[in-house]
């Protein structure tokens, strides 16, 4: 059993539960390694259970060994005695309330005839800490978006649509290295930066546009993000101070982002310096990173969360003028004992496109 | 107010709701037209409402015109009691309780203080029967399917890993007008095609091998789905069993598959025809196609359920052999008066891939 397993199933019985039923399949490949969907793992008290379909058993089987010690079983197999012999040894049983739908918990109920006891994200919460090989992955996705923002920022000209553009950033990262993209990449010029979560247009790039980029990568299933702004021409003087305002609040957060600091506090501050600019706050200041491009912990001051080591985030600050431009500075950090250290790591000078 | 959500309207009317919480984003898309993630469309007796948060605001508001006869609202300036006044008109409200997590479901009923009822995938039935807007972006989805495989199965090489022939079909793909793909490619050769839901893998294409392509990308939003085997060298007779039993069967089902028929009865009649061979049914017979590669109907024997014109469909039947081999053909096909016609229009002879 390896130590993801183990260290889930001493956190259940802390909390008095005697199983959990994981269905999220990003959790699922978390605890096992696993990449399979419409499955559930059951940990139980005398045993963990993979259920999963035709489409995926023989993958299952073959990937298992004894020392996984997970049995698997294909479904159509299963009797409902079966199921409800699951938890034969226990009786109050934890699910992921954050992912199941209602449904599925009504189905639950009937079909394991056991307690339910929602667990508060708790396998989210176990996934916040990264170990070596995790970081490892992470840092070489964030090493292709590097390479795709360089070759971009080389290739943009007036003239190209933001469709091609972000056409151009996810075909490289394919092209070097990646799985696939993180996220649909955000090309947003001109007015339409002004839009966090801008698709990208047809519209063309033209002298004088902001350009606001934000793009990631997966490699071997973990994910970078990144967020840079590029002009075209010369760099209007509003412009300048919005970036520089951006990039200055994301570096104070980089330094008081480290083990133990609390959030809510740093957020809460950074909200306090855009009142004090007459700039409105209209998204969260970071995230988690992780198999999930967006993942706990968020960076809000709703609640207080204490950071921990080798936790992996991005900061993200953004300010953006309603129908004018938008700016946000975004990189993914990992976080150590002294602060936040930067795996993304593009250029933060004004850059100025010519072509 | 568009003829969906007016559909959608009437149909809440007559089963005795007074409005519906659409949390879906596929089904925000489909009702609104709009993009967003994390956002809240309301279907209330006085008018429609979609809330949503800073990332969207903008575009949200600039995208809807007064024709639209949608409320937008930033999250942030809603207060309860706001919430507590949405349905203030109506108390039974529907929920999409396959998609709500459970937490969501407890949650709406705090905020709304209504009875929330549930709907049975109204919306994704609504979603079933596709009109010619729709039909058109999934031909366009299928076309660009159909080169990508002319232009792999005229460029697999001996020696190439499944990664790289998944990789070629992706970026061929995304070259060629699709929006991205529409699923993860899946690659399969020699025993790994086996597994119905392999990951392309580096194992390099051998003399002798099947290659199991399943693939399909997005136009505009809407999907295509086909799969097909290419046989490297001669190719083996038990091979050709089971490449001409699936054929058959596929093309059975297409000639059965039409406007009112039974989805049930059609899989029932393949599903005797494989006992009698003796291989086993190892995943679904089919699905729809639409927004989402997966949507319903499902194609099982479990219920009844009629097929209705202008339905887009996938039929795929696949034989698996354990370890050894599989073979699935699959395409994606428009349900008429008189039958399926295909929108996928590969090739179907044996490929022999003599590079």
């Amino acid at each position: 059993m390896n130590a993801r397993i183990k260290w889930l199933r001493n956190q259940l019985s802390s909390l008095k539960l005697d199983g959990i039923i994981v269905s999220n399949p990003v959790n699922i490949r978390y605890l096992t390694g696993l990449n399979v969907e419409d499955s559930i793992f059951i940990i139980a008290p005398k045993e963990n259970t993979l259920i999963t379909d035709g489409r995926y058993i023989e993958y299952v089987n073959r990937s298992l060994t004894i020392s996984d010690e997970i049995v698997a079983c294909n479904i159509k197999n299963l009797s409902k005695y079966d199921f409800e012999c699951m938890f034969v040894m226990g009786e109050n049983i934890g699910i992921e309330e954050k992912f199941i739908t209602y449904e599925t918990y009504k189905t639950y109920l009937q079909t394991y005839q056991v307690d339910l006891s929602e667990t508060e994200g708790i396998i989210e919460n176990q996934r916040i800490v990264k170990d070596e090989e995790e970081i490892e992955c992470i840092k070489k996705a964030c090493e292709i978006t590097d390479k795709a923002f360089k070759y971009i920022s080389q290739n943009i000209r007036k003239g190209m649509t933001e469709k091609q553009i972000a056409f151009e950033i996810e075909k490289f990262m394919l092209e070097n290295g990646a799985d696939g993209r993180a996220f649909d990449t955000i090309v947003a010029s001109g007015r339409n930066s002004a839009m966090p979560h801008a698709t990208p247009t047809d519209r063309k790039i033209v002298h004088g546009d902001i350009i606001q980029l934000d793009m990631g990568c997966k490699y071997n299933g973990y994910a970078s993000d990144m967020s840079r702004v590029v002009f075209v021409g010369e760099i209007d003087e509003e412009y300048k101070k919005a970036y520089d305002f951006v990039l200055a609040q994301q570096r104070t957060m980089a330094n008081t982002l480290k083990d133990g600091a609390n959030i809510k506090q740093a957020v809460k501050d950074r909200e306090t310096e855009y009142k004090l600019k007459g700039y409105e706050v209209m998204h969260s200041f970071g995230h988690g990173v992780g198999l999930l491009v967006h993942e706990a912990p968020a960076l809000r001051s709703q609640v207080d969360c204490i950071l921990k080591e080798n936790s992996v985030i991005t900061i993200e600050p953004g300010v953006y003028v309603p129908n004018s431009f938008g700016i946000r500075i975004e990189d993914t950090y990992h976080v150590t004992k002294n602060g936040c250290v930067a795996l993304t790591n593009s250029t933060k000078n004004y850059l100025e496109i010519r072509n």
